[in-house]
Protein backbone atom coordinates (compact mmCIF):
# COMPACT_ATOMS: atom_id res chain seq x y z
CA UNK A 1 0.00 0.00 0.00
CA UNK A 2 1.31 3.37 -0.78
CA UNK A 3 0.45 6.09 1.88
CA UNK A 4 -0.10 8.64 -0.65
CA UNK A 5 -0.70 9.62 -4.40
CA UNK A 6 -1.31 12.72 -6.04
CA UNK A 7 -3.92 12.77 -9.17
CA UNK A 8 -1.94 14.67 -11.29
CA UNK A 9 -5.95 15.87 -13.78
CA UNK A 10 -7.93 19.12 -12.77
CA UNK A 11 -10.79 17.48 -14.78
CA UNK A 12 -13.80 16.67 -12.28
CA UNK A 13 -14.77 13.20 -13.99
CA UNK A 14 -11.33 11.98 -14.19
CA UNK A 15 -10.65 12.42 -10.47
CA UNK A 16 -14.13 10.98 -9.32
CA UNK A 17 -13.11 7.73 -11.78
CA UNK A 18 -9.94 7.67 -10.54
CA UNK A 19 -10.96 7.79 -6.86
CA UNK A 20 -13.77 5.22 -6.94
CA UNK A 21 -10.86 2.66 -8.72
CA UNK A 22 -7.99 3.22 -6.42
CA UNK A 23 -9.62 4.75 -3.13
CA UNK A 24 -9.38 1.42 -1.49
CA UNK A 25 -5.60 0.56 -2.67
CA UNK A 26 -3.65 3.76 -1.93
CA UNK A 27 -4.36 5.37 1.80
CA UNK A 28 -4.56 8.63 0.52
CA UNK A 29 -5.60 10.07 -2.49
CA UNK A 30 -4.55 13.99 -2.83
CA UNK A 31 -5.95 16.18 -5.64
CA UNK A 32 -3.82 19.18 -7.25
CA UNK A 33 -3.96 22.20 -5.72
CA UNK A 34 -6.01 25.14 -7.41
CA UNK A 35 -3.18 27.28 -8.59
CA UNK A 36 -1.43 24.36 -10.04
CA UNK A 37 0.47 25.43 -13.21
CA UNK A 38 -0.34 23.77 -16.40
CA UNK A 39 2.50 21.49 -17.54
CA UNK A 40 2.84 21.58 -21.52
CA UNK A 41 2.48 18.14 -23.17
CA UNK A 42 5.27 18.57 -25.73
CA UNK A 43 6.18 14.32 -26.31
CA UNK A 44 5.87 12.27 -29.28
CA UNK A 45 3.65 9.52 -27.89
CA UNK A 46 1.10 9.05 -25.28
CA UNK A 47 3.48 7.67 -22.89
CA UNK A 48 5.92 10.28 -23.23
CA UNK A 49 3.14 13.16 -22.30
CA UNK A 50 2.14 11.07 -19.47
CA UNK A 51 5.35 10.67 -18.52
CA UNK A 52 6.21 14.57 -18.29
CA UNK A 53 3.35 15.71 -16.64
CA UNK A 54 3.98 12.61 -13.89
CA UNK A 55 7.17 13.61 -13.40
CA UNK A 56 6.41 17.61 -14.01
CA UNK A 57 3.97 17.33 -10.67
CA UNK A 58 6.36 14.88 -8.50
CA UNK A 59 8.86 17.52 -8.82
CA UNK A 60 6.52 20.34 -7.88
CA UNK A 61 4.95 18.42 -5.10
CA UNK A 62 7.58 15.74 -3.81
CA UNK A 63 5.11 12.98 -3.75
CA UNK A 64 3.77 10.25 -6.07
CA UNK A 65 2.02 11.37 -8.92
CA UNK A 66 0.09 9.38 -11.77
CA UNK A 67 -0.65 11.50 -14.76
CA UNK A 68 -2.44 9.63 -18.32
CA UNK A 69 -2.62 10.86 -21.69
CA UNK A 70 -5.47 9.64 -23.98
CA UNK A 71 -7.04 9.66 -27.55
CA UNK A 72 -8.43 8.16 -30.09
CA UNK A 73 -6.37 6.26 -32.87
CA UNK A 74 -7.71 5.03 -36.29
CA UNK A 75 -6.37 2.37 -38.39
CA UNK A 76 -6.61 3.85 -41.91
CA UNK A 77 -5.31 6.96 -40.65
CA UNK A 78 -2.01 5.97 -39.59
CA UNK A 79 -3.36 6.11 -35.89
CA UNK A 80 -4.26 9.51 -36.16
CA UNK A 81 -5.58 11.55 -34.43
CA UNK A 82 -3.32 10.11 -31.49
CA UNK A 83 -1.99 12.01 -29.52
CA UNK A 84 -3.25 15.20 -31.39
CA UNK A 85 -6.84 14.05 -30.35
CA UNK A 86 -7.89 17.15 -27.94
CA UNK A 87 -6.10 19.66 -30.65
CA UNK A 88 -6.65 17.78 -34.19
CA UNK A 89 -9.32 21.18 -34.78
CA UNK A 90 -10.09 24.18 -32.85
CA UNK A 91 -13.70 23.04 -31.37
CA UNK A 92 -15.32 19.36 -30.85
CA UNK A 93 -17.44 19.72 -33.33
CA UNK A 94 -15.15 20.50 -36.07
CA UNK A 95 -12.59 17.49 -34.83
CA UNK A 96 -15.04 14.92 -35.66
CA UNK A 97 -16.24 16.89 -39.10
CA UNK A 98 -12.81 16.57 -40.38
CA UNK A 99 -12.35 12.81 -38.69
CA UNK A 100 -15.41 12.30 -40.90
CA UNK A 101 -13.73 14.29 -43.97
CA UNK A 102 -10.74 12.54 -43.69
CA UNK A 103 -12.17 8.86 -43.53
CA UNK A 104 -14.88 9.36 -46.20
CA UNK A 105 -13.30 7.17 -48.83
CA UNK A 106 -13.32 4.06 -46.59
CA UNK A 107 -17.08 3.47 -47.01
CA UNK A 108 -17.21 -0.17 -45.21
CA UNK A 109 -18.15 -0.10 -41.04
CA UNK A 110 -15.92 -2.53 -41.08
CA UNK A 111 -12.72 -1.42 -42.19
CA UNK A 112 -13.57 2.06 -40.05
CA UNK A 113 -11.30 0.30 -37.17
CA UNK A 114 -9.70 2.51 -34.34
CA UNK A 115 -9.45 2.31 -30.88
CA UNK A 116 -9.28 4.83 -27.80
CA UNK A 117 -6.55 4.76 -25.14
CA UNK A 118 -5.23 5.83 -21.75
CA UNK A 119 -1.75 5.58 -20.95
CA UNK A 120 -1.38 5.64 -17.55
CA UNK A 121 2.25 6.76 -15.71
CA UNK A 122 3.00 6.68 -12.10
CA UNK A 123 5.98 8.64 -11.06
CA UNK A 124 6.62 6.56 -8.17
CA UNK A 125 10.29 8.01 -7.46
CA UNK A 126 12.99 10.15 -9.05
CA UNK A 127 14.19 6.65 -10.48
CA UNK A 128 10.75 4.37 -11.56
CA UNK A 129 7.79 4.72 -12.96
CA UNK A 130 4.56 2.56 -13.43
CA UNK A 131 3.18 2.76 -16.49
CA UNK A 132 0.01 0.70 -17.80
CA UNK A 133 -2.27 1.21 -20.61
CA UNK A 134 -5.99 0.50 -21.53
CA UNK A 135 -7.85 0.40 -24.96
CA UNK A 136 -10.44 -0.44 -26.28
CA UNK A 137 -11.23 -1.46 -29.47
CA UNK A 138 -14.50 -0.24 -32.20
CA UNK A 139 -15.39 1.31 -35.49
CA UNK A 140 -15.50 4.96 -36.86
CA UNK A 141 -19.42 5.20 -37.74
CA UNK A 142 -20.53 7.70 -40.34
CA UNK A 143 -22.19 10.29 -38.48
CA UNK A 144 -22.29 11.32 -35.08
CA UNK A 145 -25.19 9.63 -32.35
CA UNK A 146 -26.32 10.62 -29.26
CA UNK A 147 -25.72 13.09 -26.73
CA UNK A 148 -23.67 11.71 -24.09
CA UNK A 149 -19.39 11.77 -23.04
CA UNK A 150 -17.42 14.32 -25.02
CA UNK A 151 -14.71 14.40 -27.94
CA UNK A 152 -14.96 11.60 -30.19
CA UNK A 153 -17.31 9.90 -28.22
CA UNK A 154 -20.44 10.24 -30.05
CA UNK A 155 -18.55 8.82 -33.61
CA UNK A 156 -16.96 5.71 -31.73
CA UNK A 157 -18.93 2.43 -31.79
CA UNK A 158 -17.18 -0.18 -29.10
CA UNK A 159 -17.15 -3.82 -30.00
CA UNK A 160 -19.34 -5.25 -28.66
CA UNK A 161 -22.28 -2.93 -28.30
CA UNK A 162 -24.82 -1.54 -30.84
CA UNK A 163 -24.69 1.95 -29.55
CA UNK A 164 -21.90 4.97 -29.90
CA UNK A 165 -20.14 5.81 -26.21
CA UNK A 166 -22.31 9.07 -26.39
CA UNK A 167 -25.37 7.08 -26.65
CA UNK A 168 -23.93 5.52 -23.60
CA UNK A 169 -24.76 7.04 -19.49
CA UNK A 170 -21.75 8.64 -17.75
CA UNK A 171 -21.69 5.09 -15.54
CA UNK A 172 -22.00 2.98 -18.03
CA UNK A 173 -19.07 3.77 -20.34
CA UNK A 174 -17.01 4.44 -17.34
CA UNK A 175 -17.94 0.46 -17.05
CA UNK A 176 -16.22 -0.65 -20.38
CA UNK A 177 -14.10 3.00 -20.91
CA UNK A 178 -10.53 2.35 -21.86
CA UNK A 179 -9.42 4.80 -18.83
CA UNK A 180 -11.57 1.86 -16.39
CA UNK A 181 -9.26 -0.33 -18.06
CA UNK A 182 -6.09 1.23 -17.67
CA UNK A 183 -6.48 2.07 -13.90
CA UNK A 184 -7.81 -1.67 -13.40
CA UNK A 185 -4.52 -2.79 -14.64
CA UNK A 186 -2.92 0.26 -12.24
CA UNK A 187 -4.92 -0.76 -9.16
CA UNK A 188 -3.27 -4.82 -9.85
CA UNK A 189 -0.01 -3.32 -9.56
CA UNK A 190 -0.04 -0.96 -6.98
CA UNK A 191 -1.94 -3.85 -4.62
CA UNK A 192 1.88 -5.43 -4.83
CA UNK A 193 3.92 -1.98 -4.22
CA UNK A 194 4.45 -0.74 -0.80
CA UNK A 195 6.11 1.90 0.74
CA UNK A 196 9.58 1.05 2.54
CA UNK A 197 9.50 2.71 5.71
CA UNK A 198 12.61 2.88 6.17
CA UNK B 1 11.94 -2.52 -18.01
CA UNK B 2 14.63 -2.13 -15.17
CA UNK B 3 18.03 -1.97 -16.03
CA UNK B 4 19.85 -4.11 -13.18
CA UNK B 5 18.31 -5.97 -10.59
CA UNK B 6 20.71 -7.91 -8.08
CA UNK B 7 19.50 -11.53 -6.99
CA UNK B 8 20.00 -12.27 -3.68
CA UNK B 9 20.73 -15.79 -3.60
CA UNK B 10 23.69 -17.88 -3.82
CA UNK B 11 21.30 -21.11 -4.13
CA UNK B 12 22.29 -22.43 -7.78
CA UNK B 13 19.24 -23.86 -8.77
CA UNK B 14 17.06 -20.52 -7.54
CA UNK B 15 19.34 -18.67 -9.11
CA UNK B 16 19.10 -20.73 -12.63
CA UNK B 17 14.75 -20.91 -11.95
CA UNK B 18 15.00 -16.62 -11.57
CA UNK B 19 16.99 -16.17 -14.73
CA UNK B 20 14.92 -18.23 -16.49
CA UNK B 21 12.05 -16.35 -15.64
CA UNK B 22 13.15 -13.07 -15.16
CA UNK B 23 16.00 -12.91 -17.97
CA UNK B 24 13.23 -11.46 -20.51
CA UNK B 25 11.91 -8.32 -18.83
CA UNK B 26 15.13 -7.18 -16.84
CA UNK B 27 18.21 -6.03 -18.85
CA UNK B 28 21.02 -7.35 -16.48
CA UNK B 29 20.06 -10.15 -13.91
CA UNK B 30 23.30 -9.56 -11.52
CA UNK B 31 24.68 -12.56 -8.83
CA UNK B 32 25.63 -11.56 -5.64
CA UNK B 33 29.55 -11.39 -5.18
CA UNK B 34 31.06 -14.47 -3.51
CA UNK B 35 32.40 -12.78 -1.00
CA UNK B 36 28.92 -11.34 0.14
CA UNK B 37 28.06 -11.49 3.83
CA UNK B 38 25.15 -14.01 4.93
CA UNK B 39 22.14 -11.66 6.59
CA UNK B 40 20.37 -12.75 9.78
CA UNK B 41 16.96 -13.66 8.65
CA UNK B 42 15.26 -12.86 12.56
CA UNK B 43 11.53 -11.66 10.84
CA UNK B 44 8.25 -12.73 12.17
CA UNK B 45 7.08 -13.39 8.83
CA UNK B 46 7.94 -14.35 5.55
CA UNK B 47 7.78 -10.96 4.21
CA UNK B 48 9.74 -9.64 6.62
CA UNK B 49 12.24 -11.85 6.21
CA UNK B 50 12.88 -11.70 2.37
CA UNK B 51 12.21 -7.71 3.31
CA UNK B 52 14.99 -7.75 5.35
CA UNK B 53 16.85 -9.59 2.70
CA UNK B 54 16.37 -7.74 -0.01
CA UNK B 55 17.34 -4.19 1.86
CA UNK B 56 20.83 -5.60 2.99
CA UNK B 57 21.33 -6.52 -0.19
CA UNK B 58 20.12 -3.23 -1.23
CA UNK B 59 22.36 -1.16 0.95
CA UNK B 60 25.30 -3.16 0.06
CA UNK B 61 25.36 -3.13 -3.48
CA UNK B 62 23.47 0.21 -4.25
CA UNK B 63 20.92 -1.35 -7.26
CA UNK B 64 17.06 -2.89 -6.68
CA UNK B 65 17.48 -6.46 -4.86
CA UNK B 66 15.22 -9.73 -5.16
CA UNK B 67 15.10 -11.68 -1.77
CA UNK B 68 13.01 -15.16 -1.14
CA UNK B 69 11.55 -16.72 2.09
CA UNK B 70 9.78 -20.15 1.45
CA UNK B 71 8.33 -22.19 3.69
CA UNK B 72 5.95 -25.43 4.40
CA UNK B 73 2.49 -24.13 6.29
CA UNK B 74 0.33 -26.88 7.83
CA UNK B 75 -3.06 -26.17 8.74
CA UNK B 76 -3.77 -28.26 11.47
CA UNK B 77 -0.64 -27.03 13.28
CA UNK B 78 -1.53 -23.48 12.92
CA UNK B 79 0.87 -22.92 9.87
CA UNK B 80 4.04 -24.51 11.41
CA UNK B 81 6.96 -25.27 10.58
CA UNK B 82 6.17 -21.54 8.77
CA UNK B 83 8.97 -19.36 8.53
CA UNK B 84 11.28 -22.45 10.63
CA UNK B 85 10.80 -24.25 8.11
CA UNK B 86 14.09 -25.11 7.61
CA UNK B 87 15.86 -24.83 11.15
CA UNK B 88 12.37 -26.90 12.67
CA UNK B 89 14.84 -29.97 13.42
CA UNK B 90 18.69 -30.30 12.89
CA UNK B 91 18.40 -32.23 9.96
CA UNK B 92 16.48 -32.67 6.72
CA UNK B 93 15.53 -36.35 7.59
CA UNK B 94 14.69 -34.70 11.36
CA UNK B 95 12.55 -32.29 10.09
CA UNK B 96 10.49 -34.57 8.45
CA UNK B 97 10.14 -36.90 11.03
CA UNK B 98 9.30 -34.41 13.61
CA UNK B 99 6.78 -32.74 11.51
CA UNK B 100 5.05 -36.50 10.89
CA UNK B 101 5.19 -37.27 14.40
CA UNK B 102 2.88 -33.57 14.96
CA UNK B 103 0.48 -34.71 12.73
CA UNK B 104 0.27 -38.41 13.43
CA UNK B 105 -3.23 -37.73 15.38
CA UNK B 106 -4.50 -36.45 12.16
CA UNK B 107 -5.36 -39.95 10.26
CA UNK B 108 -7.34 -38.91 7.02
CA UNK B 109 -5.52 -37.57 4.39
CA UNK B 110 -8.01 -34.80 3.43
CA UNK B 111 -7.15 -33.16 7.08
CA UNK B 112 -3.96 -33.00 6.32
CA UNK B 113 -4.06 -30.06 4.35
CA UNK B 114 -0.67 -27.49 3.81
CA UNK B 115 0.66 -25.22 1.69
CA UNK B 116 4.22 -24.28 0.35
CA UNK B 117 4.70 -20.45 -0.11
CA UNK B 118 7.28 -18.48 -1.79
CA UNK B 119 7.95 -14.60 -0.55
CA UNK B 120 9.11 -12.83 -3.44
CA UNK B 121 10.20 -8.75 -2.17
CA UNK B 122 12.34 -6.83 -4.80
CA UNK B 123 13.64 -3.62 -2.86
CA UNK B 124 13.31 -1.36 -5.72
CA UNK B 125 14.86 1.86 -4.01
CA UNK B 126 15.16 3.58 -0.28
CA UNK B 127 11.09 4.35 -0.48
CA UNK B 128 9.46 1.56 -2.24
CA UNK B 129 9.47 -2.50 -2.84
CA UNK B 130 7.10 -4.36 -4.54
CA UNK B 131 6.30 -7.86 -3.32
CA UNK B 132 4.32 -11.19 -4.42
CA UNK B 133 3.36 -14.61 -3.06
CA UNK B 134 3.04 -17.71 -4.55
CA UNK B 135 1.68 -20.85 -2.95
CA UNK B 136 1.04 -24.80 -3.78
CA UNK B 137 -1.74 -26.34 -1.99
CA UNK B 138 -1.59 -29.98 -1.35
CA UNK B 139 -1.69 -32.55 1.54
CA UNK B 140 1.29 -33.87 4.07
CA UNK B 141 1.97 -37.56 3.20
CA UNK B 142 2.25 -40.08 5.59
CA UNK B 143 5.38 -41.40 4.72
CA UNK B 144 8.00 -40.26 2.41
CA UNK B 145 7.39 -40.85 -1.53
CA UNK B 146 10.56 -40.11 -4.09
CA UNK B 147 13.85 -39.03 -3.92
CA UNK B 148 13.89 -35.69 -5.74
CA UNK B 149 14.10 -32.11 -4.67
CA UNK B 150 15.13 -31.13 -0.92
CA UNK B 151 13.23 -30.40 2.26
CA UNK B 152 10.07 -31.52 2.93
CA UNK B 153 9.18 -32.09 -0.51
CA UNK B 154 9.03 -36.18 -0.18
CA UNK B 155 5.87 -35.83 2.01
CA UNK B 156 4.50 -32.62 0.34
CA UNK B 157 1.10 -34.05 -2.03
CA UNK B 158 0.82 -31.01 -4.66
CA UNK B 159 -3.14 -30.70 -5.55
CA UNK B 160 -3.77 -32.02 -8.99
CA UNK B 161 -1.12 -34.57 -8.60
CA UNK B 162 -0.62 -38.50 -7.19
CA UNK B 163 3.23 -37.83 -7.16
CA UNK B 164 4.60 -35.88 -4.13
CA UNK B 165 7.38 -32.86 -5.04
CA UNK B 166 9.87 -35.70 -4.85
CA UNK B 167 8.84 -37.79 -7.28
CA UNK B 168 8.61 -34.93 -9.51
CA UNK B 169 11.96 -33.87 -11.74
CA UNK B 170 13.61 -30.89 -11.11
CA UNK B 171 11.85 -29.23 -13.92
CA UNK B 172 8.71 -30.84 -13.69
CA UNK B 173 8.66 -29.29 -10.02
CA UNK B 174 9.40 -26.33 -11.41
CA UNK B 175 7.03 -26.09 -13.64
CA UNK B 176 4.53 -25.61 -10.63
CA UNK B 177 6.40 -24.81 -7.86
CA UNK B 178 5.09 -22.13 -5.44
CA UNK B 179 8.49 -20.18 -6.51
CA UNK B 180 7.76 -20.69 -10.39
CA UNK B 181 3.97 -18.72 -9.07
CA UNK B 182 5.38 -15.74 -7.13
CA UNK B 183 8.19 -15.03 -10.11
CA UNK B 184 5.22 -15.29 -12.82
CA UNK B 185 3.50 -12.86 -10.85
CA UNK B 186 6.94 -11.05 -10.11
CA UNK B 187 7.51 -10.81 -13.92
CA UNK B 188 4.16 -9.55 -14.71
CA UNK B 189 4.60 -6.56 -12.60
CA UNK B 190 8.05 -5.96 -13.44
CA UNK B 191 6.60 -5.41 -17.34
CA UNK B 192 4.97 -2.56 -16.36
CA UNK B 193 7.75 -0.39 -13.69
CA UNK B 194 10.66 1.74 -15.87
CA UNK B 195 14.03 3.28 -14.99
CA UNK B 196 13.24 6.95 -15.47
CA UNK B 197 16.67 7.56 -16.74
CA UNK B 198 16.40 11.30 -15.17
Amino acid sequence: MIKKLLIATTNINKLKEINNILSDTVNSLEQLPSDAPDVVEDGATFLDNAKIKAYAYFNMYGMPALADDSGLCVECLNDAPGIYSARYAETPKKRIEKLLKAMEHVKDIEKRRAYFVTRLVLALSKDHYITVEGRVYGNILFEELGENGFGYDPVFLPDGFNRSYAEMSFEEKNEISHRKNALVKMRGLLENIFDSDL
